[in-house]
């Protein structure tokens, strides 16, 4: 059983100026945060979600005990991330669907339905909306910035932003930009969403329908991503559905991936925005802090001051081990501090949210290296 | 500039078969040949053909310079598969939609269109098909079977439902069956094709449509699962498609892998048909020789007499080399004579269909000893 997590909603009027132009404004972020800020303000952690997750990162909702956080795992009472000692925020980002300012709200000037008008936002869009949270809550200074996948990028993005707002960042299962494989599987899916006929050019709110078909399409190529080819043959194979005849049907269920899959799309598209989905990835294309420095990412990294713990894990093929190395190579280069772990997982991608007790105890560990610093300073301090 | 190559059609009163129950009659399968039969008929190459792929795979057809056949750098006079030597036969499987009889041609009994009504067709039943065109042709034994991926699952399959009618399998870029991630990728193109609303249930041919969409999106996912990582970023990367600036969208083109999958899957939505695409994925998914032998390959493949070159890819990671080598093992286990390559090639599983030298002159040498062994053979019996 897990600890009470309250949900909370934080409004900005001013303009917040964007990488692709122009600015939003009267926006809500959603947000929760886990334990005590302590006396010097010293503890607080950022954590920053992936693709389809939100502010609601551990504990449960009162009378929900099904409604666990995304990283529960990870982050609580006597837990990796320890919110006995660390003070955790986790906030919902702009353009997404689980409670801050999206696709799905109203434009402020006109009262309609963003939809498709909803700005385009960018890793960086979204570091500069949390660390104006981060302002309005009092906190100058994270001891962390921690986060998996697309969350990772974001951690290693606010080391570049606001390099004296952060001592560490965690970046865990991801990568320094998407390859071309990464972004022509976010095409894909993106296409079979735009193109489903209930898209309506992305205004599908106002006839009462969504695009269900696209999504479910958009899932399915996600999951199968985020599983290493080993996790799916030893919990699928080409185990049938039922029984031990074949049913030779080009359309019915025969095998159990085939299923899984297809009870994956089904339940996504009952509760994800297409816009959001379009918007989320479209950020993954986006993210690559080389790009202004012609590509060379040691120089893009010299500006970061932070202490780093990079973590990947060998089945993941979304963003392999390599990717991660491309990072800890250009930080070395840069001498700055860097740990690097890379965990022997079967799980893939979907490792980084799993329960691998080394993986865990890297995690513990640099945390707890953390903490340690944090009590050392407010110590000299007093 | 090629020979060429002139299209033939064999049509088959008797009804076939098939794996899955039932039969088909009535039905016509499209050919062409190249090279002359010897006196003694011992020097007949059949080659089967994988998804987007048919009975033209050599030559140009009459005042059309450029509709090379799909393995047209692999055989022809001079070529790996010396066409002055070996008289080859190329054959479009039943259910295809490039000449045999498929889903847009009528029931023979109702004269309406078989649309998702065709019957569902297996690897097996392909060969037995193919097995009767060879009787017509007054062929009784073929110096070799050969195709590449799918149709590398047939030339296995050759090897053990006809094993008297066969000197030779070889079988290129090929697995012994799917796993849980091919079928995976399969049924996600399916999904696409069956809940595009122009689908109509199969029957879109009566409703004047094409569910070009559904088309689109299979198309892509396919192209991305052909190609190896390493050969889309050197071929692609993150590139953009005009110019330095990003436009910060997110449905149109940004980036160049984005423009190829699109144009891919435009082009072959506009040729290939729906019904045809979910029954070749089919019957990839349902090839499992060792499904009858509890899983045994070895034990399925006893019954195999023909000599084997087995090719793999070192970047194909749709059927990965070691697939190939899972074939080679269980061959070895029965003391088959078996040669395997595996080419180093950067191009993943597309490597199959292009130009490597190392995999040019593996078969072309395989298929000269198949030359000089057909000769002696003919000599002796002379």
């Amino acid at each position: 059983m897990s600890f009470i997590a309250t949900p909370q909603s934080m409004h900005f009027d001013e303009p917040l100026p964007l990488q692709g132009g122009g600015s939003i404004r009267d926006y809500d972020l959603a947000y929760e945060t886990y334990g005590q800020l302590n006396a010097d303000r010293s503890n607080a952690v950022l954590v920053c979600h992936a693709l389809n997750a939100s502010h609601h990162v551990a504990g449960v909702y009162e009378g929900q005990p099904k409604s666990e956080g995304w990283w529960d795992n990870m982050i609580g009472p006597g837990k990796p991330v320890d919110t006995n000692r660390f003070f955790v925020i986790g906030v919902n980002n702009l353009g997404s669907c689980f409670g801050s300012t999206g696709p799905m709200h109203a434009h402020p000037d006109t009262g309609r339905i963003y939809g498709a008008d909803f700005p385009v936002v960018t890793v960086e869009d979204w570091v500069d909306a949390q660390a104006r949270l981060l302002d309005r809550l009092g906190i100058a200074q994270l001891a962390a910035v921690l986060g998996g996948s697309l969350g990772g990028m974001q951690a290693l993005s606010w080391s570049l932003r606001h390099p004296d707002r952060m001592r560490h960042a965690v970046v865990v299962a991801s990568a320094p930009n998407l390859n071309a494989e990464n972004i022509a599987f976010n095409e894909v899916a993106r296409r079979a969403i735009v193109t489903d006929p209930d898209f309506h050019g992305g205004h599908f709110y106002e006839h009462g329908v969504v695009p269900a078909r696209g999504l479910r399409i958009a899932r399915m190529i996600g999951h199968i991503t985020y599983l290493s080819d080993d996790v799916m043959n030893q919990k699928f194979g080409r185990q049938l559905r039922e029984g031990l005849d074949l049913k030779y049907s080009t359309q019915d269920v025969e095998f159990q991936i085939e299923s899984y899959l297809r009870y994956q799309g089904e339940k996504f598209s009952s509760y994800f925005d297409a816009n959001t989905y379009l918007l989320i990835t479209r950020a993954l294309d986006y993210f690559d802090p080389a790009r202004t420095h012609g590509g060379d990412l040691t120089q893009a990294l010299s500006v970061a001051k932070a202490g780093f713990l990079l973590v990947s894990f060998t089945t993941d093929w979304r963003f392999a081990p390599a990717r991660s190395r491309e990072i800890v190579k250009s930080l070395l280069e840069n001498n700055r501090d860097v740990s690097y772990a890379e965990i022997d997982a079967p799980h893939g991608h979907d490792a980084f949210l799993l329960d691998d007790p080394r993986y865990m105890n890297v995690m513990r560990s640099y945390f707890d290296g953390i903490a340690q610093e944090t009590t050392t300073a407010a110590k000299e301090a007093a």
